[in-house]
């Protein structure tokens, strides 16, 4: 076993995380710092396991299931090779985008896809007080299923985006920055600033802001989030903000100017959302079956968008930036002022010079989502880690 | 070797399957006493092997070829459950719903999908005369690929649904029926009800009360079909049910009242299905391209099913049963009253108290499926088991 | 090791094809002939290998990528086969067909969907100079992304149908050729007709003449373009012919009769295309959006195509062949007379007595595109061979 991996070994000694064991993940800040520093060990850990070309599988057949219930090639394929990295076969449950199931369709269908099923990845970020709630259901029914001995195991579920945290994608946006910065010890007193920014499209998810907020308040940081009035997120999001900013010494504001949040970032992540307040208005007018109120306010959306173009994260807002040179973060894909729209997110120039970066930051997706899966299925995840490299089976055989 | 696993190697001993290697798997009225029971008891194996966690690959790469010619989540999931069980990939080939394929056709892209495919699953239930015979033009198209050298191994089939029988659903629901009565050595005498229920959808397949009259007809039980006047199955099957109640000292009889069915039974098995007359002229109409035809045969045949909408398996239809408790089976999905229609083929309260053993029921069917794969594939089906057990590869590493 | 693994090893042993290892496969003309000989000679021993019942995977773990921008079942099951040979997991990205990517999204797409990905396969072959243009666009971004540390491997690229070149199936039908003549050596002088048939449906692709005549010519054979007056091909593709028939001590000429063709040919080739003129003219009019243009052209070429329905490989065009025994190729599936539609490219009775051939020669394709994968995966491919012979695991324990 060489010392990387000792490292992670010896880290993984000093936390504690048992009872993510036989768990499910659906909200960062329903786990504890150890936990999620866990996740981030594992992760690496696995990382450095294929890059030594060892297997990582842990599983020799089994399934991971994958509902989606919006469009997803990205997620889509981390989950499928996060699967394949542990030795589960992805298997997709395509139930029709537009239907909201209703309990006992979840209960029934959540059983009986399960049967052999090892983990589940959901992604559920359309409708506000849904995707969450859907989750919850569909642990509910395994865990009962294999509590009636329906089930031989109960798979652990992964929350792939709902409508209140995207964890997958802020802890792969947080590991890159701990990467960035040499550790997550480096963190204290660093600014980072959660941007909104203008896009022409309407309804984006809320996931990625608030998760955002949710998580990288727990490092010590100075989280500054920023967006036009009227571009509130999720009350209770906030609230866990400022709780996690008070306990890890960091500190935690909101402001409507982007050029404040900016200003000697270490950080930024500029994206554009829907307000809260509207994305619970689009959900109540669904639930009516209103379509023409939903076109009303899509219209009413993209008006107001209209008003915020400033909102971008051009060479000028960098240069506000500390040393001009923040890191640029983005859960991808971005839209980029004259290559995806004529006026968007980021300028080419900025966008360009961060892409490798940007796309290593989207590479430690499948690892956090397989460390997830790994920490709920191994009962000593560090004796796992330590017997995989000993077994020391090539992962391609050359 | 545990002495479970040994004593289903002994079970198997003491059986003639021989012919099952090589073969395939259409109708279970084509396969003999000894037979059956081997699906049964390489199903139950392999799902004790992997309760032990011990790994029943058979296969370190390979196909399973999977087509649904009507949409299909928990048959898929049940194939591709069992292809990952035994080391094979399920591979999807989605050629449309609405075509009935011709013999060029199938004949070539049988063996097209098939370089590498160690099974064929096929469900093709929605034209009476089409999908069994669809299955046999599969088999002889891969058979002649194999004699000619084309494909380097002979797929073997297994019936997922036709329009005949439904043998993987019905052998899950018999080896459930088995497990909760203790052995098929206790099933003499007892009474089991195939009945029509209500149900406000139009043309549910006739599969499985055929399927089940055809195989619960061999355990010398008391087979009762029941159905309104008018909602008869395809006549071969009754021949099939009353040819085996002869000769396994049972009985079997139809009658056109539910209560006379329930009456002191230890089984129910409500469920609706269309006429057999019906679908016939169905597939009739869809030849000759009468839609408007099909859509009338569709209004007359739901305002027919409003007559009855008595039959449901209510509390008060229950307590006719032996002691109030005979075992509730379902295929699932079932219509639930006030759950997923206002009025169904059971009331909640009934649906309710049978989820736990309606899942289980569920459970069987991928082991099923592998278990007739398995016998297909292995020439020595007890020696396999008895080396997986030695070898002893842990499924999941922990 | 068997005596005709050994032979395979030797054969290797003397070839140079070192600089195909993290290669990619994009026209057989930038191959050397070496490079040609290793992919029959490794496709070969794949296939023995595996009718030994040896497992011939070389991946632990790891995924294949598909993008399909055409309907294709046969070439996604051959890609499918070839990576469970070598023990990765296809995954197909579904991209949606109409649209052609943007060079942003394609480069990052390619990212995205490659941090475990070992190779991609791709069909575009609907528009002139883009699929194998998007093609290179992929390698491009994916070798990008190894370089800057955001992939753990290049994935290798294998066209699986461009514009240009359809290699797989060419070499396919190739290995077919050298198998039915006993080798490649005793091809010198065989005379091969790659005809143009007559086809109801219009605006077949190019790729499979140009392909042909692009590899067929390094054999030392006298190669035949027949086609009517102004269905040409890709004048690029006619150079290659040219320059590989003077290279190789064979010859390729050009002639507007199929007789001319036929006569005393070896084997045949005859396939319905569309002139390349047209099919230029109609990617200009799918970039400017003129759909009722591309409607003209289409109604124009298929009452061109009908002008030629006596360019059919008929009883009697079969006769005109050596011995009246030519071997008949087809990339299937066929235009067969009275069977897939009125006229088409083949005869019936033709067809039917060349069957087994014909699906043999379809065999060859994932062996093909998996020792494509190889050849640019292992360093040694000759040890690894003869690893996998040593190790002997079985792909089927029986």
């Amino acid at each position: 076993m060489d010392q990387k991996l000792q490292q992670y070994i010896e880290k993984l000694n000093g936390l504690d995380f048992k009872n993510m064991y036989n768990g499910d993940f659906f909200l960062t800040w329903e786990k504890t710092d150890d936990e999620i520093s866990a996740v981030f060990t594992v992760a690496d850990a696995l990382r450095h396991l294929r890059e030594q070309n060892i297997s990582t599988r842990i599983f020799d057949s089994g399934l991971g299931i994958s509902i989606f219930r919006d469009n997803s090639t990205r997620t889509r394929f981390s989950f499928a090779s996060a699967c394949n990295l542990l030795g589960l076969k992805s298997q997709d449950l395509d139930e029709g985008k537009s239907q909201i199931a209703h309990g006992e369709t979840v209960r029934e269908t959540a059983n009986m896809v399960s049967f052999m099923a090892d983990a589940i990845g959901i992604r559920d970020d359309m409708y506000i007080g849904k995707g969450n709630k859907y989750m919850r259901d569909v642990v509910d029914a395994v865990t009962a299923g294999y509590k009636a001995g329906v089930l031989e195991q109960k798979p652990t579920l992964v929350n792939l985006q709902c409508d209140i945290d995207h964890p997958t994608q802020c802890m792969a946006d947080m590991l890159h920055i701990i990467h960035t910065f040499g550790g997550a010890e480096n963190l204290k007193g660093k600014k980072i600033a959660m941007t909104w920014a203008y896009s022409p499209s309407y309804g984006k998810p809320l996931s990625v802001p608030q998760g955002v907020i949710g998580l990288m308040t727990r490092f010590g940081m100075d989280v500054v989030l920023a967006h036009p009035d009227g571009y509130d997120v999720m009350q209770d999001t906030i609230a866990v903000a400022e709780k996690n900013a008070a306990a890890s010494g960091g500190s935690f504001r909101k402001t409507n100017s982007m050029e404040d949040a900016f200003k000697d970032a270490d950080i930024v992540y500029p994206k554009s959302w829907a307000p809260y307040a509207a994305m619970e208005k689009r959900t109540d007018l669904y639930a009516k079956g209103d379509f023409d109120g939903i076109d009303r306010l899509e219209k009413e959306l993209l008006a107001q968008n209209a008003l915020h173009k400033d909102w971008c994260c051009t060479e000028e807002m960098m240069s506000l930036t500390k040393d001009g040179k923040a890191l640029y973060l983005h859960c991808l894909p971005a839209d980029i002022n004259d290559v995806s729209c004529k006026d968007g997110e980021v300028a080419a120039s900025v966008f360009d010079r961060y892409r490798d970066p940007l796309y290593k930051e989207a590479s430690f997706k499948p690892y956090i989502i397989a460390a997830m899966i790994f920490l709920a299925k191994q009962k000593d995840a560090a004796g796992t880690l330590k017997a995989l490299a000993e077994n020391n089976i090539p992962r391609h055989f050359c």
